[in-house]
């Protein structure tokens, strides 16, 4: 006990390989159910029939049950004539066949002479239409073997063949403690330093989706002796516990300290990121695991490792998730110390699957809702280069993914709004979109990674949107322009400091605090453009150096308090209630390859953006000119 | 009302097509429930953030938070001095940022000189380590469009994104009721002409996997009024109904006329087969769906035509169901009246998906479970030739597939036995059998349909078992033999029959009732060798004609009283407890093409035939000799 295990970068492999041999519970995992009640567990044994099915042979067919032997030469020329309850009898589909019978003629087959008797004009085989004893399933055969996942049909074979209870896996109980000075129960009243509890509610999902159950405890301060109380109760209640969080470098000795005074850590931190400083450990011989608090650390930990556990308990035999090869997008580089997990989007962009590698941030919630698959960098590889050809764990379906339209470039909130009303029109066409900023797209389009990019460049020199940087970029690529919106960029501010801002060069005159868009933002450059026309630097701009990467971003950091002023476009300062001091229109349009216009999710995207409700949308948002939306405007040879 | 609709031979596409125009519900499928009970459920309306995460900035790094002017200069040589609560606070992880702060630096950055003081000896950047308010989520930001099924993470999203409760599609609450006189509970004493209810259970199941929610009524006898008060009930309490049987022949006017007095029929009679009898109507406005009896056809209505209603009102957007490209092992012949559902084992042989049709019996429930596709024949196809190429839904895992061992040929139990051995030591290694008798299993071997056959063929010039066959059909084809068990064969008769048996030739003197195996099968070929060899004309055997497909069958035949005796080996004669009369001694073995020896799941084969464990089952079984199990004993080659 009490043994000091630190390890800081053991192996996921070695860790599970750790666990299993620390814990064992084999001999306590398997329970008698009913046999109507065992939709998806697992068998724990070899299923044999307890009786057979037919049980006794049975008509196939609505006639009569004759003697073969009476109806030998029947012809049509020598019709033979059969009398009720001497010669046949009535029978319908599965009804018996007394003994004395051995085959039934179809109700087609017989010509009715009275009430009882029949003629027949073909002789009848042995057991012709007859399901014998057995047909089906035959007693003492093996209907399920162990270990299999009981499904609909299944549950029919058992019941004809007499099982009404049988013997499978136990569902794993889990314990989930979520614990943290800080959290709160989502719902409540909030105050800033609070942090919404939602991993458990993750945790719950994941558990119950893999076959367990879950119980979820009440959230426990940071305090040795509750937490300590609360595993205890748990120990006595779970097949196993997750202790939420405490596993972070701030605190994580509480947790550690808790399980090693009541049992034994066996493992301390796995070279896995994110996810890296778990613990496991045992308390009253049922398993104990700290995970760490950021919610993709948390995703990938119970997804990796937790789920490994499940499946040993539950009988599970562990399905590798669907993965595809796919073309890396950009390098992707990764230390030798871990097994790194990298989200990414995939896209299927002339007809070859290509991944993008997003935000590698674990705090990041959305970047996983947000990612198609799961790049995995194994330990001690540097990584990998572009244009690699990687294997990519899916998180949607293939099908999914297939019918995706890819959209990297810059952001506006109408873009979520486009895929939401393709795909309320066809639930079989997606749009997955990555706010990189204008410049990014082009970048995207030039190495096939999208199919379009939304885009609003200004080119200094002529003041004109767009052209230029796909003739500049995009040569020889064949990219049409369609006309998207004219949209108003402007200057956002409280209501309160309304009267501090006229112009542009208020934000340095009255020293307000900045927030920038990102750089490659079609934002950025009109802004950099706009303080270099009123000869401003940069440098007097307090607040240059804080970039976010959309208008809400930027609205919300304005309408918080955090700063005073940002540059973006109308929908945002009026979503977030703020003031907006028009500055400029600038073309927002979307750049395609021309070869992509016939896809099938293309043509939904432009029947969406024509369309009527879009328009209705899109003047409810404000701050839209959409009277050329949909048309293309570039090259001139497409448009003639 | 009450208007003629019996359309035999609709298409399914017109059916479900038909049943969209005539249901109407889609004002009356959406609810509201809490986010935490979202699991799995469908999103009703696109889902915008009500709060942004985190809602304030926060510290990404536990450490200090100070002022970044403050910091500018320091240097190795030039550290700066910072003051708590002057120059910087201490933050954890998560901790709220100050406003009149605007960087972190972490502690391992930190020296600290006292209680209240550190030095830092390189400049802090603005904003570094801290996490921007809505850096993961900005209020008002779609967090999920609508149709989307909520995953664990999705949940995780939305809690964190301040929504507590969301508008999802209804789950569909689905009314079963069972039908008919002779059907009774599952474990109930039964009588000869009972049938146990087991469709209701499957029907259930399979509505839940949907995302629905059943009903299952008490079962009604076949009576008018207490059928329809049946309808009645569930048309108040379901949004559907499905009514089980009363649409086979017999007495298929009750379930429609039903349905013609409180509603409407729209649709009777599908070009599918099996599954043909299909009643579509409604009642109260709900719709009432008849389905037929045979388990096979019930489940083809169900995954065909009843999950397409329940995905139009659960808003799931429909998922073609996993298929492969496979070879055809034999010609499959259809009507081209019907869409044909043909279930087929698939195995990859050769590093080819072969797919070999099974019984097309719409009795057969097994044939459903142990399948592992489905081949669709189209209508107005009048089937698919031997080595055409065809599209073969799964019902299995393609990785489960993968990884089995196709076994084709004899039946004997033991081969359950090492099926179930194989998949408890290894559950990745599954053996799927088919029995076709030992010629069949040659054949398949010929054909690349399977890895191995069990064989037990009688040379009836040498009187030598496999080897002749084996030069004979398969040459050419390097096939080895491995040593399986010798097993007696002989004649099976109850206790009470006992004195009337000694000797083959007992059967005609005493003419006793006979069942005999297929043709093609080692048992037939032995039985009649051994009839030419007493000069016994079969045509004396009374039950000659009669064929059944295992051991196991024979000896139930013999059991339940139906016939008196049959040819079978030892074992199923114990298992069924009746007497057996030893005929003669035969080599049950293994053929199997030489290249296929290393593959693993062969490799698991041997492992489990030559293992003690067993041994010790076939020595309890009885009748098998297994001195040389596991041994390659042909060809000469292979073996020196």
């Amino acid at each position: 006990m009490n043994r000091n295990v630190y390890l800081s970068n053991i192996t996921l492999e070695e860790a599970i390989e750790r666990f299993r041999e620390n814990i064992n519970y084999t001999e306590k995992n398997s329970e008698k159910i009913n046999t109507i009640d065992s939709l998806d567990r697992i068998t724990h044994v070899p299923i044999f029939a307890e009786m057979s099915s037919p049980f006794y042979n049975s008509s196939a067919m609505d006639g009569v049950a004759t003697i073969s032997e009476k109806t030998y030469g029947a012809s049509e020329k020598n019709r033979i004539i059969l009398n009720e309850n001497i010669d046949f009898i009535h029978v319908d589909t599965g009804d018996p066949i007394p003994k004395e019978f051995d085959s039934v003629i179809m109700i087609e087959d017989l010509i009715k002479v009275d009430e009882t008797k029949f003629q027949i004009y073909k002789s009848a085989v042995p057991w012709q239409n007859i399901r014998p004893l057995g047909e089906d399933i035959v007693e003492s055969q093996l209907i399920l073997s162990s270990k299999h996942k009981i499904r609909p049909i299944d549950m029919g074979a058992l019941l004809t063949g007499g099982i009404n209870e049988l013997e499978v896996y136990k569902k794993i109980s889990i314990g989930i403690i979520p614990t943290g000075t800080e959290i709160v129960e989502p719902g409540s009243k909030l105050k800033v330093g609070d942090i919404i509890e939602f991993n458990s509610r993750v945790f719950a999902s994941q558990i119950k989706q893999w076959g367990g159950v879950a119980t979820r405890y009440n959230i426990v301060e940071d305090n040795y002796e509750k937490i300590k109380e609360a595993v205890v109760k748990a120990s006595q209640e779970c097949d196993m516990i997750l202790i939420n969080a405490g596993s972070s470098a701030g605190r994580e000795d509480f947790t550690v300290d808790v399980i090693k005074e009541l049992g034994e850590v066996f493992l301390h931190g796995v070279a896995i990121k994110p996810g890296k400083p778990v613990i496991l450990g045992k308390v009253n011989d049922k398993p104990v695991i700290g995970i760490p608090g950021y919610p993709v650390s948390a995703y990938f930990i119970m997804e990796n490792l937790v789920k490994k556990i499940v499946e040993d308990f539950c009988g599970i035999a562990t399905v590798n998730k669907k993965s595809l090869k796919a073309t890396l997008a950009r390098r992707v580089m990764s230390s030798l110390k871990y097994h790194e997990f990298v989200r990414v989007k995939l896209g299927y962009v002339n007809e070859k699957l290509v991944a993008t590698p997003l935000s590698r941030g674990a705090g990041q919630t959305m970047s996983l809702v947000n990612a198609d698959g799961v790049l995995h960098v194994p330990q001690n590889i540097e990584g990998f280069e572009e244009r690699e050809e990687v294997q990519v764990e899916l998180l949607k379906s293939e099908e999914e993914i297939k019918n995706t339209l890819v959209c990297i470039g810059s952001h506006d909130p109408i873009i979520d709004i486009i895929g939401e009303l393709m795909h309320a029109d066809n639930d079989r066409c997606f749009l997955s979109s990555a706010h990189v900023g204008s410049f990014g797209g082009i970048m995207a389009l030039k190495n096939y990674e999208t199919h379009i990019a939304p885009i609003h460049l200004l080119d200094e020199t002529t003041g004109n949107y767009n052209n230029a940087y796909i003739e500049k970029y995009l040569k020889g690529k064949n990219i049409a322009l369609i006309k998207l919106v004219d949209r108003v960029q402007g200057i956002m501010v409280r209501k309160e400091n309304k009267a501090k801002v006229n112009q542009l060069s208020d934000i340095v005159d009255n020293k307000l605090k900045f927030v920038n868009r990102q750089r490659g933002s079609g934002t950025r450059i009109l802004f950099d453009y706009k303080l270099k026309e009123l000869n401003i630097n940069p440098r007097n701009i307090n607040g240059y150096e804080r970039e976010e990467f959309t208008h809400l971003a930027v609205a919300a950091a304005i309408a918080n308090g955090d700063v005073e002023c940002g540059l973006g476009i109308y929908s945002a300062a009026k979503t977030m209630n703020l003031e907006f001091i028009p500055l400029t229109h600038e073309c927002y349009d979307i750049a395609i390859p021309l070869e992509f216009l016939e896809l099938p999710f293309v043509k939904e995207f432009i029947k969406v953006i024509t369309s009527d409700e879009f328009k209705r949308k899109l003047k409810d948002l404000g701050g839209y000119d959409y009277k050329h939306i949909g048309e293309i405007i570039y090259p001139q040879e497409v448009i003639e």
